[in-house]
């Protein structure tokens, strides 16, 4: 094994037949090119084959010759079907041996799930000679580290939670220290502003190269990922500073996270800094704004309750709605969006409320109120507002017009907590 | 072009800078894998590279001359990133010529959309020569269709809803006719019994390989794949149905549906069939039963209303749970699920009340009421039964326990309609 070579390029090879039978999605390879984008490292390929001895060992001799660094998902169970060790004990000419650290780690596990392991689990301790062991503390397989050809093979289970965890604790801090330099990205979100009209205020970042800064919209939300390589993550943050700045500066009314920040995690923190509390009134969202705030560990902080109304009589009981209001605009109006913010606000004595009605489609349109007409309204303390989304002029999905409707409701949310509505 | 050559293999190369970044997940590819499969065409490998012609070019020759079949997604849109039928055409050593039928096809969909294409736009008409045209009415995109060495290519773009609608308009009847006999599959699913319950009553088809019975469990539910190769569709659906009947006579109490069903689109028709109402309460779920079941275009037809009750209160008030049930035995506990649910019903006017409390996590575990610990509650005009769930015994995530105690709260509801609780 060539100590300390170099890993500056990289490929993936999920290894399952379940994947190409389309009944698993493959979201380890893109975690995984995540990561180590984020390392400085360029992926090149993801390769998928079956549980197929030939196959897998076709895909990593192709590998070898291409890349620095491969790393393979799944096949590492007790079954017949698991051979992706074997396979790279075949890639690599070595035979295969027990590794007692691997036999005990499957004792170890069993015990501490109360069972007992039987023959075949043993297959788990089975790695080609000359394997440095990867740990799992979250499962009973290890993974396996070895160097063919000059390039370095990493084996992992196909078990999101697993693969994710010896990533970070063993393979990720290795790779750091022998990629070419390191690669740092930052990502800024946005809503309220549409891409090209983010992009018009930013286009000399966009069509800069060091570093490179570059958009992506969907729901609503517009996302700018600023990336800098450089010889230490120091001087590569040293290089995006300024620009996020500058970007911050022209952009901030429209700002609303960092990194894995959600609209609702923005609002989330925003209500519980302000400490105070929100409450919902949902018609054509139907529960959806309520799961999203309280995806949240910890919402029940600033969370006092959501009601899914999606009758005229709940809109009237359970919120005030006027019967006359609902009449004479309908339940999709602006009218009725602000009743039932004001509505959930008073009942739940809540400082905030925030509503959601529409149509979401497929049926239920009409001439006068197309599928994509929605309303949100926001009641708090000094009074009460709603705005018209007008989400019909594409072909939408009853999924992406509930989605987008939420994105909009909680930014307009947001913007209030913020001090800019 | 060998006319009416076989089709009985095929690859998909998937290609876009954004996939090997892990900025998309590749879903497409999936999806695919699904239909081809359904046709009796082998899947044997799934590729992914970037916007780069060199690599786009050598995945293409590679899968040549490996595969009857390979089918291509992404990079046919309008910018120089987009190289996919450049690349092919540098595989088939055909020059690109512009294909007036594509042209007009550009401003046709412009014309729809109300603008005007540019000169770039027009990229989208230039494919290699001798290509059979693959048309797109969803998006300015169209795919091509061209032998190379024995192997079909067809180009499809990246956007799932064009690649999806494409498939099935063009491709799928032509491999249907090309592909060597036919594989045909039947989905059942199950809920209520544990993945090795249900594959002791059936272990003799899960032992069979002509159908072939394959088992996949995972949130509180079960999937029985029963899959059969013959020279028709018809001779294949023939061999699956007598396995069917007998696994439905043995396992019948715990079937909810086939395909693409799901406990709520269950729970749906059932409540739409018998003419009945529900409403719903929700502690630790927090909206995400409604948002489940309203996922559903003309849910509204039976389901009235959904309360996220987080708070005491709001339980008290709302769903009139007495102040001392919640005191003497806590918001987490069998007579306050019972409560719940006979209180939405109640206040609701529906036929049906479903109700969800628990600790979903991470926070907010005791000793006596740990994270996992999940009551489910049903009311109806004949009484109110409650029944506890315990998913302290791995460690789970909040997603987790929240979407497995939502499947089991729709399960309960699905027994007492069908006649089974």
């Amino acid at each position: 094994m060539r100590e300390n070579s170099q890993i500056n390029s990289a490929e993936i090879i999920a290894i399952g037949t379940e994947m190409l039978l389309g009944d698993l999605v493959d979201t380890n390879s893109a975690w995984l090119s995540q990561r180590l984008a984020m390392l400085g490292v360029s992926l090149y390929r993801h390769t998928t084959v079956g549980d197929n001895r030939a196959r897998v060992v076709a895909a990593m001799k192709e590998a070898t010759s291409r890349s620095d660094l491969v790393v393979t998902t799944g096949g590492l169970g007790p079954t017949s079907d698991d051979i992706t060790n074997e396979c790279l004990g075949e890639v690599a000419g070595r035979k295969m041996v027990e590794y007692p650290e691997a036999r005990q780690h499957v004792d170890e596990m069993f015990r501490r799930f109360g069972r007992k392991p039987t023959p075949s689990n043993y297959k788990q301790a089975l790695f080609p000679e000359g394997t440095t062991l990867v740990p799992n503390p979250r499962g009973t397989a290890m993974g396996a580290m070895l160097e063919v050809d000059g390039t370095l093979f990493v084996t992992f289970p196909g078990v999101p939670v697993e693969m994710r965890g010896m990533f970070g604790d063993t393979i990720e801090p290795l790779v750091r220290e022998r990629s070419d330099g390191s690669i740092v990205s930052r990502t800024l979100w946005f809503s309220g502003i549409g891409e090209s009209a983010l992009a018009e205020q930013v286009q000399e970042f966009l069509d800069a190269s060091d570093p490179t800064v570059a958009p992506l919209a969907g729901q609503g939300k517009v996302r700018l990922r600023i990336t800098a390589r450089a010889s230490t993550p120091e001087e590569a943050e040293g290089k995006i500073e300024p620009v996020a700045g500058e970007i911050l500066s022209r952009l901030g009314d429209y700002f609303f996270g960092e990194g894995t920040e959600t609209l609702e995690s923005a609002v989330g923190r925003l209500l519980r800094e302000k400490g105070v509390t929100i409450s919902l009134a949902e018609s054509c969202t139907g529960g959806l704004l309520a799961k999203r705030l309280t995806d949240a560990p910890g919402s029940s902080a600033y969370f006092l309750e959501g009601l899914v109304t999606y009758s005229n009589q709940a809109k009237e009981r359970l919120l005030g709605v006027p019967h006359e209001t609902l009449e004479e605009h309908g339940a999709v109006s602006e009218p009725v969006a602000e009743a039932m913010a004001e509505g959930v606000r008073k009942v739940a004595g809540s400082d905030y409320g925030l509503s959601v009605t529409g149509i979401a489609g497929p049926e239920g349109g009409t001439e006068e109120k197309p599928v994509g007409l929605v309303y949100v309204g926001l009641a708090d303390s000094e009074g009460t507002m709603a705005e018209r989304m007008d989400l019909t002029a594409w072909e939408k999905s009853r999924e992406a017009i509930r989605e987008r409707s939420a994105n909009r409701a909680f930014d307009f949310l947001r913007q209030r907590l913020d001090g800019k509505l």
